[in-house]
């Protein structure tokens, strides 16, 4: 095992996977190195996968966005013969603890979203094209994709086997996405997800697994064709320049603490908390969306989307212990709401919208982490839009009301911006003032009133937009009894009492999968039947049939 | 441990409520008897239950509605001084196995849901009136109810201290009922929900836990107040005769079968499953609504909603083995029509309501029943109207085809009726057939040209109302094949497989609360945080703390 998973790659370093572009329509295989686990104990054969493979995959559809604006469909297919993708490398999901299953899950279902929003939101458009064995996890990337295109062979197949094979769930959206997006008649998705041997041909369609199925011959035509036609329908601007992703600025110490250019981590292991400190830009804003595109990925609100996404993830999957992470900004508010301004007001223009998308999927990132989410509004804090929307995204928030002794920094303001009734939506498709006011929605409304103007802690706390507001003198022993007490709790009950408290209001696909699907998948990832030593993931490949405890819950 | 838990109760036999009845306001005093726990080991203090105190519930939410037609207003309250309720009990959860834990925590949820359709259906509206503390399971209770009123004074609290206290969730409904049916402000829930003490007085009010808070000498004449105003919008007739739900006839035999008067189980235990067959009245249908109320509760549609719902339930708790339960009915079809029509036709009758609401809420219990689900419509078979609902709650169906060798019974026909188009919602709000043909909307509506019509196999298969239908020839093999496959596959995959399938389409609430809410909850039930032998359940009260595991997942 690597000492820290790292979340940073680029296409220098790919192992798993190839691009060819072709104007607008790129073409990804997936040829995965069975050498190349990010772990020892198991050969990625089969075009199986696991974190490492999926990190590629992420890094790639982001920099489809950023680097090839021009391209309007990407085709996703195998670059290995007879096989198109067997899923969750097996030996690694039964050799896994429970937290790193849990958290690889997660990324994977994210960077599933991501292949959607791509199509809908920026007429990027992912198809699928099968030939050769498509099963569970190699499924639910293609269901995750716009169309599906399987070649009518004895070879071809798609299947969500996990059920009968490892006595698990199909969990990277894939129960999911059959009942609700390809809407398959629920008895059939019965019999899909009960069968080993998956279905192909003729039935695959008329069941709604797939869209086309087309003979061998008429394989290349079709993709050619449909990558056309969803080619057509994109409003992606055909003679754009890309923006190259340059690599993160990080500094890692020995104490886990670290530095990005604008986001700062310190960690108290002892105390089992991380505070992430964005820092306002010192920077002029671009003064036009030229300026902008000139600058870049060294511009700060890409900067930051980036490097925030980076912190989560690492914390995420290399601090387990970190049980309550505590936001903090600083530096001047109105810089961030000059930079913000360039972004937001300029989304007819594709980069400037793709980086208002990235700030949309970063703070998703946030709502979906599972560790207990605070803002400390200090003095010298710049919670403005964007930033501001972190203090609706965290469980909840501390303001510091006024001047504090000895501390010459700005008091604590929160200005709230057209960034925060609209372009972020969470998951449950409302913004997150719309969720927090689901009582009041009319209250939203009023709050629009206060759009640019800079709330101190008492009008902050008035309007609902923090939790607590404490002087001077309380401050420091509310936080430290808040910080210690949260510490205190179980982290198991604190993973349930958050999925469920964030997400009120409407339930979307992507809330179901995260809430509904995961929360059972993970009950079965602890359970003997699955990963016990008799269990299917352990017996997997042995010849040996698992012992199950055949009693229902 | 009781042999068999028996769900059957009556007046005669509460031990833990009693209910006082002035005309249309009926007062019900929660009163629990310390030493009748259902299980040795636990001690029933301060109001809190365990199974045993709910069924009783149960009990009384359901001869309210039909044997209390006069009344409009239940008003909820303690039979203690000091102490509302302390929720469910926690020696009891700590000593109880994890499917014990889960069935309890179904039926809970399942009688709070009845509750809230007593009002939004029958003009039957729960109010709660709390002195003294109301903690966990006991302010979940109140969230159920309609109207919370809270008396003003230092010991009257309402409180969720799971997470602190026992490191587990409110699981009956109470996150759920705080963020979306209350919808408290998120921070806020999430403080509130870290608390043990509780929150009182006009607190409780401004963050939207109770509606009305009350000093104690306004306290009488306040909840007299609520409930006229809620009496005075009720819909109930004002001068019904109620009808009596006399004792369900039930034999056991000594392998588990079962033979009430409309249904029987066939147990086969080594098989791991159970055969559930309806079966179509032999007597001829109510001419007319008097008909039907001097009928009463031998009525064959009543009997038949009591008695599967009892079979339901027994099988939950008292067969967790039988992992796959098949459906079977018997009978003449017409006489099934005939019966449903007196109900459904005539539901601005009372009586004919609540028959139809309790079939209502029956079809929701299969949906939300653990097991494999199965129909079976074999020659001699009524699956019409009514019955022919089970067929689209079920996992899979198999309809028999045409005439089977030395069977004279009438060839299996499925016939729909409007019992299929509306009265009968599922938890999702959708009908079953809505929710199977969410791919085919308009299917749904071609649908109802078929109303009244026998369908035969081939017909049914063409419609999409089964998933199999197979000839004499095939039919054994296949269904032998089907049960014995799903017996061989883990039980808990069965359950995580079939949360996700069965619920396509809108969540609501109710959704929720058996799907994320239930599937986080049961999480916890597992992890030694929770359930360990140093994990909070079993060291609460012990004056030692719990040891967690401190990473987070």
């Amino acid at each position: 095992m690597p000492d820290a998973i790292d979340f940073r790659t680029d296409p220098s370093r790919y192992r798993h996977w190839r691009i060819e572009y072709a104007g607008e329509i790129a073409t990804l295989f997936m040829d995965v190195d069975e050498t190349g686990g990010l772990f020892d104990g198991y050969e990625l054969k089969l075009n199986s996968y696991d974190l490492g493979v999926d990190i590629e995959l992420a890094d790639i559809v982001q920099r489809m966005r950023f680097e090839h604006p021009e391209v309007k469909v990407v085709v996703l297919r195998s670059g290995k013969d007879n096989v198109f993708c067997a899923g969750a490398n097996i030996r690694m999901l039964a050799g896994a603890a429970h937290a790193h299953k849990v958290n690889f899950c997660k990324f994977t279902n994210e960077t599933r979203n991501t292949f959607e929003a791509a199509g809908a939101e920026s007429g990027q458009t992912y198809i699928c094209a099968i030939r050769g064995a498509c099963a569970g996890g190699g499924y639910e990337l293609a269901l995750a994709c716009d169309h599906i295109i399987l070649a009518d062979d004895a070879s071809s197949n798609v299947a969500l086997p996990e059920v009968p094979l490892l006595a698990v769930l199909p969990g990277t959206g894939g129960l999911t996405r059959v009942t609700d997006k390809r809407k398959v008649r629920r008895d059939r998705a019965d019999v899909f997800c009960a069968m080993e041997e998956g279905v192909k041909g003729k039935r695959a369609a008329e069941w709604r697994l797939v869209d086309d199925v087309v003979p061998n011959k008429d394989f290349e035509v079709t993709v050619a064709k449909r990558a056309a036609e969803f080619a057509a329908r994109s409003n992606r601007p055909a003679d754009a320049t890309g923006v190259e992703l340059t690599p993160l600025d990080r500094e890692i110490d020995t104490d886990g603490s670290i530095r990005y250019s604008t986001v700062e981590i310190q960690l108290d292991r002892a105390g089992r908390r991380a505070v992430v400190e964005i820092k306002a830009p010192a920077e002029t804003a671009p003064a036009s969306v030229e300026a902008l595109h000139a600058e870049g990925a060294a511009t700060w609100m890409l900067r930051a989307a980036r490097e925030l996404d980076d912190a989560i993830l690492h914390l995420r999957l290399n601090e387990l212990e970190a049980g309550v992470v505590v936001f903090k900004t600083s530096g001047d508010p109105a810089a961030v709401l000059a930079h913000e301004a360039i972004v937001l007001e300029n989304r007819n223009d594709w980069f400037a919208n793709e980086i208002a998308l990235y700030w949309k999927r970063v703070l998703k990132r946030i709502d979906l982490t599972s560790r207990s989410l605070a803002a400390f509004a200090e003095p010298g804090s710049c919670f403005a839009g964007t930033l501001a929307e972190i203090l609706f995204a965290v469980d909840r928030s501390y303001m510091a009301d006024g001047a504090f002794e000895g501390d010459n920094r700005h008091e604590a303001t929160v200005t709230l911006t057209a960034a925060n009734f609209g372009p972020y939506p969470m998951s449950n498709g409302l913004t997150r003032l719309e969720t927090r006011f689901l009582g009041d929605p009319a209250h939203v409304e009023r709050l629009k009133d206060e759009i640019g103007a800079p709330l101190d802690a008492a009008a902050a706390d008035d309007l609902g937009l923090v939790t607590f507001a404490y002087d001077d003198i309380d401050w420091e022993d509310e936080v430290r009894i808040f910080l210690e007490e949260r510490a205190s709790f179980s982290p198991d009950a604190m993973t349930g009492l958050e999925a469920n408290l964030r997400f009120a209001g409407p339930e979307t696909m992507e809330t179901r999968i995260f809430g509904r699907l995961t929360a059972w998948q993970n009950w079965i990832f602890q359970r003997p039947n699955a990963v016990g030593e008799a269990g299917a993931l352990k017996r997997y490949g042995t010849g040996v049939r698992p012992d199950f405890d055949t009693r229902r819950v």
